[in-house]
């Protein structure tokens, strides 16, 4: 049963034995479909759009209110403080790279994270440290500590919940360490918020990003919420219109006494100079994505008015049911970074002994109707050091999770390994596909073909070594 | 008569009187509604949404396709070359931001230009050069030419269309002028394209931008098109998954040889290094707004159907009816750059004597339900040279507006200067507004309040110089 209504949670896709099937969407860990009510808000917003912040008009009024109103929204989801600044994104990396530009000092990351929370700190002028993650998290919290204790970072960027195997570092006891030593934390709450509410007052964490594609609402926008005064001053994210108070030619002061009939150019040929405003219109140059700040607020009240006992236990029977049935089967290998972590969230990937999880991933698609991840998850150097070169696969419960949902995916798994493969299966073009695929194209009108999904966080390897810096 | 059905079009909004009225949206050059078309294909999509590039899941490679499909749409519609590229941005602001990270050396740009065209080159790492406009288009050119004889220059960044004047540079002249110097040109179409057809090949232009929420696509994408060679090596845009072929910790060799049944990290706190993907996947890290994508391509679409004539027609006529009225009437003066250049696009900005730009705006809106944009219009360099410190007053046309709208404006400003005020104005939190608002609320169900719309392209001044360099 899905705790809230979805979009096209009843969309049929064809199998290769030509009959076809409900969609099971187990790869909601990368994109979720949209809320019913997100998308009913969507239009019903739409009839009043116009201009945001620029215009007077009565719509942009109301544009603007709108806007205004979801930023508020979204904040409280996060239980922002009454100081702290919601800025609208478009995406959790977006959104730490943005703040990878207002970093007043270094940072600490773990290795473990997905590239979102990784690679943007690399752009950081005092630089990053990257720390590999221990055998279990007793040890990571200590290394973090240790490493705290050696050097003085301004901020620690850390999880809110492992996008590869759905672990959550505990937040709230990693911010009381980072404060000891006068770091500020950033939790990426991209995989998290997805699953369990979080709140920065809660947590004593500075900064949240997280995004709506991941929350229901996949209309382009995401969110960073945290501490106003890095904020207010770090580099503008997007210079642009809206961003700046002032950028003007300033020149010796010609004052135009009576403007001619049709106002013409004055020729002062000077510098410009530039003001830039405080945050959040500071990193929100350009007309900023309404629609998407819309979806996202009421995804954020969609989700906030689950009781944290509805998620929980929704959430909890489901992977439970996943892992055992997993558990049962031989061949499958359950990863897990750290024996001493607390119950992860529904996010599950292992590995079928002796079958590429492409493969894998590519055969629960063409005979059963499942959708899964496989791959390195864009967290390459985690599955590099857990020793899983080709990646694994990964099924990920969300609200709209059935029991189904669950049991198809087991039965998938089960009859892989039992070799009722039906159809062909090779790799073309880096991805694996059947070789021959009878499956007619489903999908909106129009579509007359399909893309194959290889390849986004995993290619051929280069070697450009970047050290510690 | 609308060119093409567009959503709320025919939104009510109250009056000051007490009565409602059709609004009639005349800011479309900042922000236009959506087109029908491009709203009900959103609806069909989104049962199909997934994750994107991530996932060997059907509707993962339904939402794959849609999204490639509609950059290969996008590009088409700008007359894209074949070895051209198409990054999805977030706008206009979003594009030229990334390019600025791409161009190999020095940039020329006129202070003509709106935010978005201006201050992104600023951050260039060879610096950019920002020369004045001069009285007429012809000296304007002419002084283009003598600086690009007197210095080298990658890129010629200049508007398709000004956002003040609606006045059209010619493109293709200044290609051909800035290619004699060895130097590109970066077409600036947030404006143009949402009047009249572009097109990178006829015009020998080498990139343009453009923003999906003054295309009828408000759905929070834009674009930039173009040569690939700067693309595909420059400063990857978005840090994060998908934007990296591979990002691995390096380490001594530890080959797993036998993994664990549940899996474990290897020590290995080694370098992490990183592969960059070349364009476009190079700069749209994170998950992209496929609905986005979507929604643009569909607008491109149906605006690629008008024809030239259509759409030239329908403008044309509008802009002369408002233009003749206007001119019409004592005490407007209309804005112009150049008396020089050919018959402007329908974006026309004039100020009324005596009134403040936004005291005209707000008494438009309350008291005949228009909705115009007042103030420096995110080009506060050009406003200023023009000696227009508080900014003017514009009417933008677009495909939606009908004759009854140009009517309404010019009995409106006709009312305004024989001075059939009824409401009492003044300035508040800096933004000029009724000082007794009896009009109800009006917008989607939940919207208690509305926004004033002050401030954002200008706010307190503040000295801040930044000089040529």
């Amino acid at each position: 049963m899905s705790l809230l209504p979805l979009v096209g949670s009843d969309t049929q896709v064809p199998l290769l034995d030509g009959t076809s099937v409900t969609y099971a969407n187990l790869d909601v860990a990368a994109s979720a479909p949209a809320l019913q009510s997100v998308a009913d808000r969507v239009a019903e917003v739409l009839p009043w759009y116009a201009s945001v912040r620029r215009g007077a008009g009565y719509l942009s009024q109301v544009s603007t209110a709108l806007y205004e109103e979801s930023r508020a929204r979204i904040g409280a989801h996060v239980g922002a403080r009454a100081d702290d600044v919601t800025v609208i994104t478009r995406n959790t990396t977006d959104a730490v790279n943005l703040l990878a530009g207002c970093v007043p000092g270094r940072v600490l990351v773990l290795d473990i994270e997905h590239h979102a929370n990784l690679l943007p700190w690399r752009r950081v002028e005092a630089g990053v440290t990257t720390l590999a993650g221990r055998h279990t998290l007793a040890a990571t919290i200590n290394a973090l500590a240790e490493e705290l204790a050696h050097e003085t970072y301004a901020l620690v960027a850390v999880t809110g919940a492992s996008n590869v195997t759905g672990e959550v570092p505990p937040v709230a006891e990693i911010a009381t360490l980072a404060h000891a030593h006068d770091a500020r934390v950033f939790v990426d709450g991209a995989q998290l918020l997805a699953h369990r509410h979080f709140s920065l007052a809660a947590t004593g964490a500075d900064y949240v990003a997280f995004s709506g594609h991941k929350l229901y609402a996949p209309y382009g926008a995401g969110a960073l919420v945290g501490r106003r005064d890095w904020l207010d001053v770090g580099t503008p994210y997007l210079a642009g219109g809206g961003a700046v108070s002032t950028a003007s030619v300033v020149g010796p002061a010609e004052p135009v006494e009576t403007a001619p009939p049709e106002v013409e150019l004055v020729e002062t040929p000077e510098p410009i100079e530039t003001t830039w405003q405080p945050a959040p219109a500071r990193h929100e140059g350009g007309s900023p994505n309404v629609l998407g700040a819309v979806a996202l607020a009421e995804a954020c009240t969609a989700l906030g008015d689950l009781t944290t006992a509805e998620l929980d236990r929704h959430e909890a029977f489901l992977r439970e049911r996943l892992v055992v049935g997993l558990s049962e089967l031989d061949g499958i290998r359950l990863l897990r970074l750290w024996p001493d972590s607390e119950e992860p969230l529904g996010v599950v990937t292992f590995t079928v002994d002796g079958v590429e999880p492409a493969k894998v991933a590519a055969y629960l698609s063409a005979e059963h109707g499942l959708g899964v991840r496989d791959g390195r998850f864009c967290a390459q150097p985690l599955l590099k050091r857990l020793g899983l070169h080709d990646g694994a696969v990964r099924a990920s419960i969300g609200i709209g999770t059935s029991v189904t949902d669950v049991d198809r995916l087991l039965a998938g798994v089960r009859a892989l390994l039992a070799g009722e493969v039906a159809g062909e299966y090779a790799v073309a073009d880096g991805a694996w596909t059947l070789t021959h695929d009878p499956r007619p194209i489903a999908g909106p009108a129009g579509l007359n073909r399909l893309a194959d999904t290889a390849g986004s966080c995993g290619g051929p390897e280069v070697e450009l070594v970047e050290t510690r810096d």
